[in-house]
């Protein structure tokens, strides 16, 4: 192959085509190390937060995100000469994803994810290793909190430096506004309806929208359309499916997170319950169960203590109710019906199959 | 005045001029108004946090950031023509404060501003008084993490949303960029030094540097005369009279968190010494210390419970030992380097003198 032919547009798009996760990553370590680079020197005394942030993003994920606005991109006729800058632009994501996740985690009190300890758990026992000054919940508190901020800086710094024309990133920028706010929205939202004990599967549902669908798919999806300049007809088409499909992952989630082997998921099974998390498998578990059933459910939900033969009695009683049932059918429907609206979006190839393979992939996934 | 005079873009930047709180407020309640808006009819649960935010933000503060950056504009020939344009740009500057302000008070536990609960208190009653499940602490958390995480990504999207030509704020962007990853640097500096109880003051230097002279002063500036397309000469000079008023408003806020009185403050006086906060006063009195002074002021730093007996016992101390002196004659010093390097950048009026106030007033000022 000709050095002509390997620089080209078309063969840098294929290229990136070929191995998203692997492009994204690379994308990803590209920003970081000249984002680190420069307060790094400025400011040796931040390098450990700085760290921890290139640690925890380059240190797994299924890139979910940036894949699926790429195929969108390239599905709705993203000019390939663009591929370098778009790449960039939706590799961002994984840096908002990363400031949720750390927050979350934050919030959630939980100690592990991805199979190492959580941003806060692991600055907490730095601090209670060199037994500093003040606890190390404090510390822990005030690194995560930071370093999610970073997260989120350096995410639209990533967004808004790739090399686009001014007028793509204009495009661009409602839907990665909307996504941002969304995301907060879906979690301020799932906070409250646990702490408030809105059982309804209404209230479940809407953190759902938010949370997954919104943020994971739909917005995503409309972000890669938005950067390659479709029309509304495709847009909306795929913003259905993504609507459609996040729901449907939302809901995999939901099932992985009782009864998900920890080995797979890489965090301990139960743990959605423990912490009090108001799903739909769980609402229509309640909402489905009679008086005694209903209090095995009850009574597990937000119990940090809850033993792991808690968790199988929890396990068996929403099958008994026919909630699992009911929630595997959900998700069957919304795969038909997202399959259907991405059909109607007449996407370029690869893009529509990769799309398709996709949406089935993390519906019927095991992590 | 004709119609014509009065929307003349001249009249514009001098009528912000004659108001600058005044205009950056309408500029804020102009962006919250339509950001609110949106997220509010597709998400109405999340109106508690989003009007949280608006309160914080419209709740107070002196609009210092933008004031700087405003002037500093001014000063290197902005085209008046873009004055609408400039004027959201550095307002957005008050987004990445109530950022900083909100997580800052959950990290440091903090329980009020400006004479109101902090938000992560408000929130922490809120669940309390409704009795809700969980604890009202983390409630209170949850909330604080995510509506600072929402003042930041808002501020990004107010900035990037200014009605400037791309070349403005792609000009403008390296200045944003450092201003968000230094307040962070400095933020996390804060609180390790903190924790490791380095009492020197390089420390205490290093987080004024990052926390105030880079975040507060230098990089408004920086903004600002990047906005303006100003040239390597007067931007050097700037950031040079930025650097030191910046340390020197650091050092006055020093004293006024020991010495200062809470009814003009609006915040207890001796909590700096309560958080344990390194500062340049407390370093420069341990260092000018006796033995039996070095245990009065040691013993009172970090210690939750303080008296105002014993906060009194601490200003006696930090005065016979000099510290106090010493601070007010290297505020001296800076506010006079600093506004000779204002000469030197030969700005227009009426910003130099405008800057010359600033800078005397932010160094002698009681709260």
């Amino acid at each position: 192959m000709s050095e002509q032919e390997t620089s080209s547009p078309v063969n840098a798009a294929e290229r990136f085509d070929a191995d998203l996760p692997g492009s994204v990553e690379r994308e990803l370590v590209r920003f970081l190390h000249e984002a680190a680079g420069q307060i790094r020197m400025a400011e040796p005394g931040f390098v450990s937060g700085v760290d921890a942030l290139t640690d925890f993003v380059l240190g797994g994920g299924k890139r979910l995100r940036p894949t699926f606005a790429w195929w969108a991109w390239r599905g709705t006729g993203g000019d390939p000469a663009e591929a370098e800058g778009v790449l960039r632009a939706v590799a961002s994501l994984e840096l908002v994803q990363a400031c949720a996740l750390i927050h979350d985690d934050l919030i959630d009190s939980s100690d592990s994810r991805r199979g190492r300890p959580t941003v806060h758990r692991a600055f907490a026992r730095q601090h209670d290793e060199n037994g500093w000054l003040g606890t190390p919940e404090m510390f822990g508190l005030a690194a995560a909190v930071l370093i999610g901020d970073l997260a989120l800086a350096w995410a639209d710094d990533m967004f808004n430096t790739a090399a686009l024309p001014p007028e793509r990133l204009a495009a661009a920028r409602p839907a990665w506004r909307a996504m941002r706010t969304e995301v907060l929205a879906g979690q301020f939202l799932d906070v409250r309806t646990q702490a408030t004990g809105d059982s309804s599967p209404e209230a479940a549902l809407r953190v759902s929208r938010l949370k997954t669908a919104a943020y994971t798919v739909q917005r995503p999806l409309h972000l890669g359309a938005a950067l390659a300049g479709a029309d509304s007809g495709q847009t909306g088409a795929l913003r259905e499916f993504g609507d459609d499909i996040g729901v449907a992952f939302q809901l995999r989630d939901d099932l992985l997170g009782v009864f998900g082997d920890p080995s797979v998921t890489g965090k301990p099974a139960g743990d959605d319950l423990r912490e009090g998390k108001r799903t739909l498998l769980v609402a229509l578990g309640l909402a489905q169960a009679g008086p005694h059933q209903a209090e095995i459910i009850a009574n597990a939900i937000g119990n940090p203590g809850l033993s792991e033969a808690e968790v199988d009695k929890v396990r068996t009683t929403l099958t008994e109710v026919g909630a699992v049932a009911a929630v595997e059918r959900r998700i069957d429907e919304l795969t038909t019906t997202a399959l259907a609206a991405l059909r109607a979006a007449h996407l370029a190839e690869p893009a529509a199959t990769r799309l398709a393979e996709l949406a089935v992939r993390a519906t019927q996934r095991t992590s």
